[in-house]
């Protein structure tokens, strides 16, 4: 009971759309886990603008309501994909990412249903792994499931999920992004309480800029840093920005 | 299409448990409303520690699950209340606050079923509008109903919303948190990116000072401002720290 911890768990989301589409066909919800801990779900619904959004809303929901009731992150995909493959008879994909926070097991579980890499660090000597093994979007073929990987929470750990505007960034104009290559050279440099926070605008800005300030598709980036302990509160905070 | 809009929408949440348990009652989240916009929920259930946290959990996912099908606040807080007095014979009380920004009407919605007021600041001027109309905590009686207020989203606009773990911090040294006067006092100082950011840290931090250190209740703290436009970029931002 109140033993004093010292790390801090740091989620940090960014997020733009398609250069002038208003609404973005990616959402990113985050949700309160009732055994502890939280889970972030990154939906890419496919094509882009509203009925993307549409898409890609209601396979969030669904995971998040899951989620919420407690159901495990693979069960909660698969509802998911075979959710979204009812509704719209097989015709309709879309990628689909849940990061978890289990503080019951103190792991950070990454599921995917998507062709993106997911980006972790595992220790303070910034050595990369990358989650790439072959995926599959749900809402198409039958019995599709979730690639999963656990990982015990350590101090150091940073994992970046997104969605494929990251992957295209840039290749319209024959300089891709290299986004694993950005967060081994961002990586050294961030720095306590912001340190996921620079991380997701430094990956989105620099994607951005490669899309010459008018990205060609909706981009999404969650990442996720356990770091020192910023602050010997035990206050916990969330925060949100966006124009309106 | 993509107009240049001027305004910043901030959202801040600041919450800390009850001294020497490991669990709040309270619970907050946020959703998006699948027409634009956001929602927050914040529930303080009965009593603290595991019991209260189940309480509020099966509140909040309720109304959230809700808001996010894209039912209107005072139907999803209503059915928040059917729901805890069927599921607990009306023997178990929540409050329930639900703040939304509507970017449909381009309004803020503030429901309350709470004994808590809600602070709102409407123009640079720093005038202070005190929500305190009588409210009902959901749960017990029949027909419960929240009581809302829209207000028009405008530049200066704050809203501070709390669990009554501010009401009562400082009371049992006889010395009781003044939260309109801290927040005339700290509004002049708030500034820019962090402002909804800083006021909500400086109000917990003054009530869990109050209580020296050890809060004799969960205390949560949501608030919302709008703001000049911070930076020209359409990013759209989620943060979330917490000690793990």
């Amino acid at each position: 009971m109140n033993v004093r911890m010292d790390l801090e768990l740091q989620v940090a989301v960014a997020k733009v759309s398609k250069y002038a589409v208003s609404e973005s066909g990616d959402t990113v919800e985050v949700i309160e886990r009732p055994h502890g801990g939280l889970s972030l779900v990154l939906v890419d619904g496919q094509r882009s603008g509203k009925s993307a959004k549409a898409i890609s809303n209601i396979v969030a929901r669904k995971a998040v309501s899951l989620l919420a009731d407690g159901v495990r992150d693979g069960a909660s995909a698969r509802a998911a994909h075979d959710y979204l493959r009812t509704m719209r008879g097989g015709q309709v994909s879309a990628t689909l990412n849940i990061v978890s926070v289990d503080l019951g097991t103190r792991t950070i579980v990454i599921s995917r249903n998507s062709h993106c890499p997911a980006i972790v660090v595992q220790s303070t000597d910034g050595e990369l792994l990358l989650l790439d093994e072959p995926s599959q979007a749900i809402g198409i073929h039958a019995r599709t499931r979730p690639v999963i990987t656990e990982l015990p929470i350590v101090k150091g750990l940073h994992a970046i999920v997104f969605t494929d505007g990251v992957l295209s960034a840039g290749e319209r104009y024959g300089q891709k992004l290299d986004a694993p290559a950005f967060v081994r050279e961002r990586l050294p440099l961030c720095a306590g309480e912001t340190c996921a926070r620079s991380l997701a605008d430094g990956l989105l800005g620099q994607a951005v800029a490669l899309e010459r300030d008018r990205p060609g598709d909706d981009i999404s980036i969650v990442v996720l840093s356990v770091v020192d302990r910023q602050q010997p509160d035990d206050i916990r905070r969330l925060s949100v920005r966006f124009p309106i």
